[in-house]
């Protein structure tokens, strides 16, 4: 066996995503080849990846059928995360910056984003949570960390606020700032600023993904968002009833915009039936069926999954460990499969358009 | 019997919320004798007075004890609602202005403002319902109003809009001024003049109640809010889950501070249980226990009720007929007792506190 045979083989096998052969894609690395041993590595987009052992078997099976049948062929499966910034803006060491918002409150936008955060970060990347949610942050509570205090460290000369860690993931609230029973009452430009200030002075480092849990409404803060760095793209979340889809389309819309123009990754329905313990085979669609999947089909976004009303995912939220981060394999699988749609809508909107420009209108 | 004598014997009803008796209060009416029969009005301060009954037997039992055992007494209920709106601000001909908010998105704000609206007016009392939410308006959807567009009038030479009405109540949502499925991205300043012209170009006319639908959060449209109203008193809605107390807090502590100063008429827990209609003894606490009912202590505020999670509430929302307007005895009651004690905590505000001023920092 040769290293040319391995990689002619190899350019029969598609990554289905990118809808190119990982020779092109250039994600073959290291091949060795020891007698009838090959060993090499697949460097995936994301860790995420649910593709990951279709890839696998399906280069298995390219040099099995083209090279040698007896070889024995060992697949490294390693990610480096895609990334479409081109240096602009600020947080440059942040491969992609992922806003989770809806229009509609009380929807599940600090649950998923949370969670989503937690899930990507299971297969190894870097990942970062940021609570832009000024007047209603949930992030201390869902992550047990009210009323404790960032440090601040020296970087560069310059004072910044270094992210707290917890579960595997940094995470960083705009309320861990602020005296937690006090209202914040702030004119926009105020909240602007404040937000402004807030993106820029956290001291990231290096991320793979920076998920940003938005407030309700398509307001200052998502302009001023939006201003500040450019976003890699939206995950909507919605719940499935009626006066939450027309929330969640207009959330949509000013993404979707021509001055704001950030690619929507996909759509969530959260809160879509609920289960009692005692009834397993029963589901109780308290706030309607299907609403995000069919809104999903009407915008011709990506639908990225379900989740149920669970009442251990409010429960994680409420005492400061986030579902994601606990035993419970049932919600965790609704989690994980938005985690890895999420983490390939993500790979293929960095193959295919181009970086998101910074919004420089002043609305 | 003479009128000398009930008025002696009523001057020994108290009105259990104000403290005063009957008379002193200047609340009987229109005494008439004939032999022993005697009919006479009682003036409550809302007719949606919960101790109407209360307050009726025992004007009957007064006047059999300390007049005339053999008395035949018609007790003749009537409301003229109290006011402490001393004229300052925008909308005279409106008695009293109730915000309902929150603070955390998605907890039933607009479902509560819209129920307590129509529940307010059962009785007899002329309510409005204003929708305040520039970002994510529910009440044109809940009001199956989607599309509609409001007349306009001219008063006084003006042109005002002229208020929709349904189910018994006036409404008007600044999403029926808007195209549905854009999605409002205006700054702060800009969203505050739109709603500062929506305020004052409404044609309310005379209104005992005018409830206000108010937008997740404490931000610019609270503040505008009450720089362009004096209002009567706030009602918190939240539901029972930690990361929605926590937000209900800072909602309040923006009403009851110092600058702003709009007295809190008490606490709505919704959401607070689900039952299946195949379990109809289980209560299932998917988002927490009393955690309003909890809070309404903690805070010193009145405790207004619980209202479980119904899924037919949440369809009366979205099919364009709030609760309050069908036939659902058993949800419609929980918004009746709401409402009951909403129109007694108003009653007691005017009679105790001093009219809300406008506010004027300019924050
Ligand atoms: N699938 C679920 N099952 C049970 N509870 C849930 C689920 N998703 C969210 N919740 C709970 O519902 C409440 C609202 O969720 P969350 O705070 O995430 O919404 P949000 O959209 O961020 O709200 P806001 O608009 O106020 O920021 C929280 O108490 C959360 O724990
Ligand atoms: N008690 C209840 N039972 C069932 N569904 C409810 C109940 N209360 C509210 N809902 C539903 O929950 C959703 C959210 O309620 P609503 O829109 O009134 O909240 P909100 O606080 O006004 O939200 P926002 O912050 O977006 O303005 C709606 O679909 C509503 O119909
Ligand atoms: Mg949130
Ligand atoms: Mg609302």
């Amino acid at each position: 066996m040769t290293k040319e045979q391995i990689l002619q083989a190899l350019s029969n096998v598609e990554e289905p995503d990118l809808g190119k052969d990982l020779v092109t894609l250039n994600m073959v690395k290291d091949i060795e080849i020891d007698g009838n041993k090959v060993k090499f590595t697949v460097v995936l987009t994301t860790p995420a990846c649910p593709l990951k052992d279709l890839i696998r078997s399906a280069c298995v099976n390219a040099i099995h059928m083209l090279v040698n049948k007896e070889a024995e062929v060992e697949v490294v499966m390693t990610a480096n995360v895609s990334s479409k910034r081109n240096g602009n803006g600020a947080l440059p060491g942040v491969k992609n910056i992922i806003v989770v918002a809806s229009g509609k409150g009380g929807v599940g936008k600090s649950t998923v984003a949370a969670n989503l955060a937690l899930a990507l970060g299971l297969d190894g990347a870097k990942v970062g949570l940021m609570d832009a949610d000024i007047y209603g942050p949930s992030v201390p509570i869902m992550f047990g960390a009210r009323g404790e205090r960032p440090m601040m460290v020296s970087v560069d000369g310059k004072g910044m606020i270094e992210p707290m860690e917890k579960f595997g993931i940094k995470f960083m609230s705009i309320g861990l700032l602020i005296e937690e029973r006090e209202a914040v009452v702030w004119r926009g430009p105020m909240a602007s600023s404040a937000l402004r200030q807030f993106v820029t002075d956290v001291h990231w480092g290096e991320l793979d993904y920076l998920v940003i849990d938005m407030p309700p409404g398509t307001g200052d803060i998502h302009l001023t968002l939006v201003q500040t760095v450019p976003i890699t793209g939206a995950v909507i979340v919605t719940t499935p009833q009626d006066v939450a889809l027309a929330d969640a389309k207009k959330g949509m819309a000013m993404f979707m915009g021509k001055q704001i123009n950030v690619p929507i990754l996909g759509l969530v329905e959260n809160m879509a039936y609920f289960t009692p313990a005692e009834l397993p085979e029963n589901k109780y669609y308290i706030f309607g069926k299907d609403g995000g999947r069919r809104l999903a089909e009407e915008m011709d976004v990506p639908f990225l999954g379900q989740i149920p009303l669970v009442q251990s995912i409010r429960e994680g939220g409420d005492y400061g460990t986030p579902i994601m981060a606990s035993e419970d394999k049932v919600s965790r699988k609704a989690f994980l499969d938005i985690a890895g749609a999420t983490a390939r809508s993500i790979a293929m909107r960095n193959a295919n358009i181009a970086p998101t420009k910074i919004v420089d209108i002043v609305v």
